[in-house]
């Protein structure tokens, strides 16, 4: 049985453009927002990090996107988190953009763990990475 | 006893700038999401507007708004929509965004009911006025 | 004879929305566009205040718009900047988007000059201050 | 010789977020406004395209990007834009984000030509396939 995170996101106008369907680049915010949510669900608040004296934060090394269908105005989408791996710095998410059952946009993401004052990569945080195994063997 | 629309909106890296604050265009798009979801609320659907034959919409005439306190990543902000006044083509709306109480942005629109082919005001629909009304009436 | 500061814009799919005209946000991220050229043009560079220990920046505490004129995919927009006033740490700017000599919009806006870090009101720097006089005087 | 399509952008506060950094999702619109550049640099507008009857346009299929340094407010990027292969609807480019000689970000998009009422691939048309790699052996 498959427990995969997923947010339910509306498509305003804010969101379209004059071709009548969702910009592109703008898959990409959506995946930064289930992200987040997924994160904050399982008890971390990014702001925490960006607000310690040494500023952390995920910042994308790597994105990957196939649009497959466009959405339109009004639509409510979903879009899923599902970390695939964790490995020093390093977290590999897959995020499907969904609607109505039918895939929308396929995204893969490589993030990376970061000291933003001094652009270096740091290892996940211990717990982070625990809980997001935790979640994944629940998943399994 | 008031009852108002409000919708709550988290604040993503999306919505934020260098300053660390939220870039003040966003609540313009806070703003339009809260209406646009106030307006479902009441039973209307955008998309059947903009896909008829003579593609129909809401189009901001004028906007006017007051940055009193920033936002900031992570925030849960919540976001009023009341209606102050519709006549003809036109309504009157006022905003306000807050967090855990306190005011942080006051924004005022007037929104023109127009026929995007010809880009002409047209009377706001009779349903969409009285739907608006009948809520203004149980608020007060 | 005046000397007025434009800023030419080239409109995107980026800035247009499923109405098939510029989503009424943007024109605050345009606005700001030729509010940094402006001061750039005087010799400031924003970077170098964010970058300072206490961090500096303008903020808006205020913006109105008025919205005459659509503006579509593909259009060269011009949008000027016309400091109107400067008081203390308050700078009010008057802009005018345009294009091909027809008013698009027109915006106002009350800037304060702070401290990020404390979101404290400081003086605008003298040398800024004296650049914009200098630079009105040369306009009227 | 190489005469390779630059264009130069300038970042501006909308385009960083609170990390201090360009946020991930707007390199996705530097590559439009390069691309839209460079095609209108080959005589072509893709406003015709969009109010013919049957509204024409490009959409992306797929992007992947590489995120190798980051871009900061106040910076002078510069974004190239260089077609691969055009076949029947289908173009794919590369282009790659550089400041002062570093790479930032390298972005490869596959392209298709369609009809956005029916949302079906059309060839690209001849003329413009034509301009393409006229520019292309130029480079060459």
């Amino acid at each position: 049985m498959v427990k995969l995170y997923k947010l339910p996101i509306r498509i305003y106008y804010e969101d379209t453009d004059a071709g009548g369907i969702v910009y592109y680049a703008n898959y990409l915010k959506f995946a930064e927002r289930a992200r987040t949510e997924f994160v904050r669900s399982l008890g971390f608040e990014q702001r925490e990090d960006l607000e310690s004296d040494d500023k952390f934060g995920f910042i994308v090394r790597r994105a990957e996107l196939e649009y497959l269908k466009p959405s339109r105005l009004d639509d409510l989408i979903e879009i899923s988190c599902e970390v695939e791996d964790v490995k020093g710095a390093t977290v590999e998410a897959c995020q499907i953009v969904s609607c109505n059952g039918e895939e929308r946009v396929k995204i893969k993401v490589t993030l990376v763990y970061i000291s933003l004052a001094k652009m270096r990569p740091q290892r996940v945080p211990e717990k982070m990475v625990e809980k997001l195994w935790e979640y994944k063997r629940e998943v399994l």
